[in-house]
C-alpha cells in the first residue's frame, strides 16, 4: 500500500467518533468483539465492521484463537497519522520561530532605531 | 467547547483528503482563498467550504486584511488531534513493554528453569 493510500485510510478510520471508542478500549488491553460489544452499547454487527475498518487502516489487528477473535492495537497504525501531524505542525512552528528570530533582529538594528526616531 | 467536541471535529476535518491538502500547504505559509485555489484546482467554493470546516475545528484561523482573507496554521488545532493519537498508542506501548518485563522476569526464574528441564 502507498504511504498515501496508509495516511487516507488511518485518517479515515479515526473520522469516526465510535471507532475512536474502539482505539481508546484497545488501548488499555486486547478485547473480542464480545468484549466490545458490552462496553459501548452497539450491536455486534455495527463493531465488527468498526473492526474491519480499522484492521484494514492497520490501526489494529486481530487473530482468532478457537472461536474466539482477539482485537489488538497495532501501534504503527497511529504512529503514521501522528506522525503526519506532528511533521506539519513542527513545520509551521519552526516557521513561526523563523519569523520571530527576524522581527528581534529587525527591533536590534541601529539603522532601524535612526528611523523609529 | 468540550475537549470531547473539539476532538471530534479536529477528526473529522483530517478525515478529508483535500482538507489534509490544505493543511499540508498552510504548513509552509499563510495563504488566501485564491492562492489555495491555484494550487489544488478546485473550484474558490469548494476551497472556501474545506477552509470553514478548518476554521470551526481550531486547525487554522483566517483573517481579513482589506480585500483578502487570509488563512494560517493554528498549531493548537492540530496539537489535540496529535495528543489524542499519541496517548492512546503509549498507553498501549507501555503495556506491551510491562508485558515484555514480565515474561523477561518469568524465563529467569529458577522454578521456571526446574519446570522446563
Amino acid at each position: 500500500m502507498l504511504k498515501q493510500q496508509a495516511v487516507d485510510r488511518v485518517f479515515y478510520a479515526l473520522a469516526d467518533p465510535t471507532r475512536r471508542a474502539l482505539v481508546e478500549r484497545l488501548s488499555r488491553s486486547p478485547a473480542s468483539a464480545s468484549d466490545l460489544v458490552k462496553r459501548l452499547e452497539i450491536t455486534l454487527a455495527a463493531v465488527v465492521q468498526h473492526l474491519q475498518v480499522l484492521e484494514e487502516s492497520g490501526i489494529i489487528r486481530t487473530e482468532k484463537v478457537g472461536r474466539v477473535r482477539t482485537c489488538r492495537l497495532e501501534p504503527g497504525g497511529l504512529r503514521l497519522a501522528e506522525q503526519w501531524i506532528s511533521e506539519r505542525r513542527s513545520l509551521w512552528e519552526r516557521r513561526l520561530d523563523r519569523l520571530g528570530d527576524i522581527l528581534d533582529e529587525e527591533d536590534l538594528e541601529p539603522s532601524n532605531k535612526g528611523r523609529k526616531g
